[in-house]
């Protein structure tokens, strides 16, 4: 975690961020204190992969102080999910559609819950814990293994049907590589964490560990990574832009693994937006929550809906 | 007007819209009849343009029948303009920053009034009586002169200042013609009416007398207009597509002068957007309320600003 945050006194509850590989579980007590979340490796995809899911968040909780004593439950899930539905309405990397999240949830623990998609759950973290505290109009970007935008208009997210946001599926280079979309040149494609390692092992025939090693590999002169880093940063830009001319924020907060390059992205960020749109100044900001703001969501979800007259001396969860 | 609409029993009220080089002025009387609205040319951009504007709109009203009537006033503007405040932020065009004609307008008339941004009164048009009738999440982007959306969350404008929507100015080619925002080949300096017409005539060394003329030579071969007109299409599809990904609105309604273009337009435009975002179909629909959607939806705000309790009796006046 980037900052280490408390949510304050409120109900204890469970919170997970399912990740395509990972997933992350936490529990937070009645004095909002989160620990570091356990990370348990995501069933892969197959069409049990829903309850297996939900089969391997609670047995990673039973292990930690406190889940005897949670009243609610909170669950940020990957790919187009529907939060007014509470559905997961499709998931490439894990292989479902349209699945009923919200009933299995409720169904699994026997407690208040609610399901969230992992990007709007970061989202609405950093909104009231982090980078874009006190804003009512904010994109929060997410910059990992995808691309998506949290978008939140006079402080309410806006969803539709999971589909708001979703600018990682806007073509930037139609000569680009496939994208899990069906398309090809998507912006999560080019510039996202995962594509800016894919596309530099394509190009140079080295395979790397990630976006940080191409990174290092741009700062020590290798011509492949600058190329491939600044035609990331430059589709990014080109993203951020649109949605700054479209939405006016009063901020673009960005998030996700590639924001921990820092100076590197947010530099030549900024000045790539600006030269895109000068019509009105866009305000770049770093998330401040890192890795675990989708837990920390999750959390606040949960906390929001929890029984408030409930005791907070029940017994032990069966 | 494309469709002959009314506004329905109601208080009578006057409306204009101030364009770059015209200004259209109506009455709509008790019964929400709207008459063809009379046209005068817009006062020259100076220091008195506002107060100008104002004595040019009473004149031409003068002679409307049901003038001495009406009961409050609609003024719709250019440039970029803040509804919340009532404040003409920005004309490049009529040269003013920072004008509150909410009060000129109501010293002017000495009647209740509204003043709203063109773009975001014509939306409201096609989203009572038009084109986007019945839909909550929507944006009408306006491609004439300039380009810019008006986006409705939950039947609501997004204004933001004023700034929200201005999506044309986004850098498509930034080796294209200079925008009057100060930045070079912005979506309204590259696809706009007046940029097909423009960029024709530079590169062909041929005037034309707008981008009507430009379409009908790339319909009889001409490889210029040919070449000309795909790239506009092809920039105003990719900020469509941006825009559909970010906002997921059930329609995007396409107006202003370029949209008469019909299917020449709207046929490779949808062709052009589904390529680019193919995650969720983007709904595309030409506005039916043609060049006079302006007027009508500045008498919209007329009407919802009107006393409701004043009499429908009232003498001449004054």
């Amino acid at each position: 975690m980037t900052e280490q945050v408390g949510l304050g006194p409120g109900a204890p509850v469970l919170a997970a961020d399912v990740g395509g590989t990972e997933t992350k579980i936490g529990v937070v007590d009645e004095s909002g204190h989160i620990g570091p979340p356990v990370r348990v490796p995501t069933p892969p995809g197959d069409p049990d992969t829903p309850t297996a899911i939900l089969k391997t968040i609670s047995e990673a909780a039973r292990d930690l102080p406190g889940f005897d004593r949670v009243e609610a439950v909170g669950v940020a899930l990957p790919g187009v999910f529907d939060e007014d539905r509470e559905v997961g309405v499709w998931s490439e990397n894990l292989g479902w559609r349209d699945v009923d999240f919200g009933s299995l949830v409720r169904e699994h623990f026997r407690l208040p819950a609610v399901c969230a998609h992992d990007v709007r759950a970061a989202a609405l973290a950093e909104l009231r814990l982090g980078a874009a505290r006190g804003l009512r109009d904010v994109a929060v970007l997410t910059v990992g293994t995808g691309i998506a935008a949290a978008i939140f208009v006079d402080g309410r997210p806006h969803v539709r049907g999971g589909y708001a946001g979703e600018i990682g599926h806007v073509v930037v280079d139609p000569a680009g590589e496939p994208c899990p979309c069906g398309n090809r040149g998507c912006l999560e494609a080019t510039a996202s964490a995962a594509a800016i390692a894919r596309r530099y092992g394509k190009a140079s025939g080295e395979a790397v560990t990630g976006a940080r090693e191409v990174l290092e590999r741009a700062r020590s002169g290798d011509r492949a990574a600058k190329m491939i880093w600044s035609s990331a940063v430059d589709a990014l830009a080109s993203g951020i832009a649109h949605l700054s001319a479209a939405m006016a924020p009063q901020a673009i907060v960005v998030g996700g693994g590639l924001s921990e390059a820092g100076e590197d992205l947010f530099g030549p960020l900024q000045v790539g937006v600006d030269a895109r749109f000068r019509l009105r100044p866009t305000r770049l900001s770093r998330a401040r929550l890192g890795e675990d703001a989708g837990v920390i969501g999750a959390a606040i979800g949960a906390r929001e809906c929890a029984i408030p007259s409930r005791g907070r001396e029940g017994g032990p969860r069966p």
